[in-house]
């Protein structure tokens, strides 16, 4: 084979892997001379074979392109991985990402509510003035001014935080993971609500760690008699649980249960674990306290997040946490090392500048309004068997149909015709909820979800007869 | 106790946590009477009394602040917790911080060799142009662009490597430490080299697995024959090595033992994690192949990295892999959830423009004679007992002391006078190498560095003597 045809022949693999795709331009016969060292004649061969064969196209003045509408090889064989039971949540939040799925599913409330512009004002700003040192001064445990405005909105609520407390992460995810390893070997016992946010359960096994489902009733939240139980019963090492606006229950504890939920857990010398990333998204004239209110030494560490009221594309979260910060830091600098520089500094510019309060007010009123407008679409299409659970804040509704119903047939049906909703059984360790699922409401109310929302009705309305 | 009393009281407490640090500027009187909603007067009375204790300090048409010089007294407290064998990597890592401190022990290069005003020209475009959708974009497996991006620097070496092989990770500690995970199971035999990069001590720690270590030599790097009865005797899962530029040896395996490595670890089954953050650092004509290169199959989870070649506060690294890509996704989403997407864009942006090479070129030349200078001014200045290993590439030196004598001990004086190393016992499981250490070459040699060198040199003497 000419060293043409070879060239020809690799272009041709590289097409086939995607690494060129249809539509993207090749490199100049110039710059490929250059980079494979044979003359710019051996290129434009190889060029005009590939272009003869169809894989790629030249355009005057522009230069060559792949072909549109070329089939690749590559994808087929990767999906024969390992399939395990984590497959299924994955699959539901890749369903999501599709633009043409109705997003009834999702996790996160509709980007089009965060101040977008103003983020990439602040980012712009950053970017005008990052200086060398900066990379350096922002490692674990993360920028100091960032720390201390986190720490001052704690005592706006009257909770005395520290920025020394305080570890900025990649997210509440990795808040969360970070302070569940910190306080936990592989084979101890973590106490969790059912149902339960899929990302503990998730953690929990992916720390090989023992989970033991404590069951939550919508409006109430977990019951702390079986919780109390539980603890004389096994050597418990940490609750991982949300307190406020469940993840998808949608219930807050009230001020006393949280209350007697630390001092039986600092009793027990249980950590508690409290996602509250949905802290900000209240109803009503004040915010809940979060149970780190009435942690009084190493008990609570509590993780929040700006991506579910802020922006979710920036990845950042952090823990509060009394006795545990170094640990944490320790555990980050082995896993992520830190958060991205720029990123944290353009929070900082953001949330100095005051816009962060008046985004959140509004934000609230859109979502208080949406939820409405779901909850009586819901009650218009959904058979009179369903009930629609939906609390005080949040975005999220749980909607209970009669038992024997199958959510997860109805997400693969509901799929089909273009909707997203995520099945009761993410939610539990052993395959419970079947008969539930939880719906995202923070979505705009238009003609596309009302169509949607029917077509939901008509599927569980089958599922009936 | 008054309201206004109270209010003082708590803010002093704010104070003393470092809510309020000397220097800053306390919220306005009025701003401070609607969030605590108490009369103006109130907040006038609180503030008053808090500047008579001197605690805080008025400026006339400014407004309050923190008073300069105030002791904090929660620092104390918090370093009472658990200290472990990462502390001390810990604490090695944070001196170098300190800009006080000459960073011999740092890890990274000299961030003035970055490209940094291109970087953030490309980030001011992203806050420009970004839209909602993009933050979905970017999910797991990371941007498209980026990832194609990568591919088809792979296929300039005659890889070839598809874009859905690549995951985006934060930074390549995460890249290996999801690879890692993916292949092994808590209790697993783990292979690393001795001595190895500490990030891959503490990730076999934190993901429990047991490390078998098979010693490296500098310029020729790990035995293979001891790997290969390792395997034979041992259920080895993973093994994780760096091939090219060893940290902190500075070995790169020729071609001939990499592909011997890659097909000794197939016939075995066991994965071979490929560390390979120095990869464009490389001197001379060629860059060399990474094992990834005689990959078959799924042999092979390679992990690379900005941080060392164009920026280090980015956090943004990879793994290329072409068995396991989708259980890296899947353990990605259930700790990061994924990277930061103005981030990911920036990058695309810069790496489009043809500078990355440019810049790479002049990199090289740049630390080729820094390391250069380096080496004078250490054979100058250290005794002759001292043997320095220097190879091609990468940035760092491995000093080898004379049997006996304490690198540890040396890194606590050197510290004390203002100089970091990173002593040898921070790359062993099993606190070997003690008479070594690693120095950093990658900084402006200057009068500064000269005379650090000459009390490394001093210290040293004084062990000897």
């Amino acid at each position: 084979m000419s060293k043409f045809q070879q060239i020809a022949q690799q272009m041709q693999q590289q097409i086939e892997a995607g690494v060129w795709q249809p539509g993207d331009k090749l490199p100049s016969l110039r710059a490929q001379s250059e980079l494979l060292q044979v003359s710019l004649m051996t290129v434009m061969n190889a060029y005009t074979l590939l272009e003869s064969q169809g894989w790629i196209t030249s355009r005057p003045q522009s230069g060559y392109y792949v072909a549109p509408g070329l089939p690749r090889q590559a994808a087929a064989v990767r999906h024969s991985e390992q399939t395990d039971t984590n497959r299924f949540v994955f699959d539901v939040l890749q369903a999501c990402r599709d633009p043409q799925i109705v997003p009834f599913g999702s996790a996160f409330p509709d980007p089009e509510l965060f101040p977008m512009r103003a983020l990439m004002r602040s980012l712009g700003d950053v970017s005008r003035h990052l200086t060398v040192s900066d990379a350096i001064d922002n490692l674990p445990p993360g920028n100091v001014e960032l720390r201390k405005i986190l720490a001052r909105r704690y005592t706006r609520q009257g909770i005395l935080v520290s920025p020394d407390d305080i570890v900025i992460t990649n997210g509440a995810m990795d808040a969360l993971n970070l302070s569940l390893q910190a306080v936990t070997e592989p084979g101890d016992w973590v106490i969790i609500e059912s149902p339960a946010f899929y990302g503990a359960l998730q953690a929990i096994e992916r720390l090989k760690l023992k989970a033991l489902a404590i069951p939550a009733l919508p409006g109430e939240g977990i019951d702390l008699l079986r919780l109390e139980q539980a603890l004389q019963r096994w050597p418990v090492k940490a609750c991982w649980l949300m307190t406020s606006h469940q993840n998808p229950l949608g219930y807050t504890l009230s001020a006393e249960r949280k209350q007697q939920l630390v001092s039986l857990l600092a009793e027990n010398q249980v950590a508690l674990i409290e996602d509250d990333v949905y802290a900000s998204l209240w109803e009503g004239e004040q915010p809940p306290l979060p149970a780190l209110a009435w942690d009084k030494g190493g008990t609570v560490l509590h993780c929040g997040s700006f991506s579910k009221d802020l922006v979710a594309g920036f990845r950042v979260g952090w823990v509060v946490t009394r006795g545990h910060a170094l640990r944490v830091q320790q555990l980050q600098l082995m896993s992520t090392l830190s958060v991205s520089t720029p990123i944290q500094l353009a929070l900082v510019g953001f949330l100095e500048s005051q816009h962060y309060d008046q985004h959140l007010k509004r934000l609230r009123r859109q979502l208080v309004s949406r939820k409405k407008l779901a909850i009586a679409a819901l009650k218009r299409a959904l058979p009179r068997e369903a009930v629609i659970h939906a609390d005080h804040g949040g975005y999220f509704l749980w909607i209970e149909l009669p038992a024997g119903l199958d959510s997860t047939l109805l997400y693969h049906q509901a799929l089909q015709k273009g909707i997203s909703i995520a099945p009761g059984e993410l939610f539990s360790a052993s395959r419970q909820h079947r008969h539930c699922f939880r719906f995202n409401a923070a979505w705009p109310w238009d003609q596309r979800a009302e169509q949607a929302v029917t077509i939901l009705g008509e599927l569980i309305s089958d599922q009936l007869d």
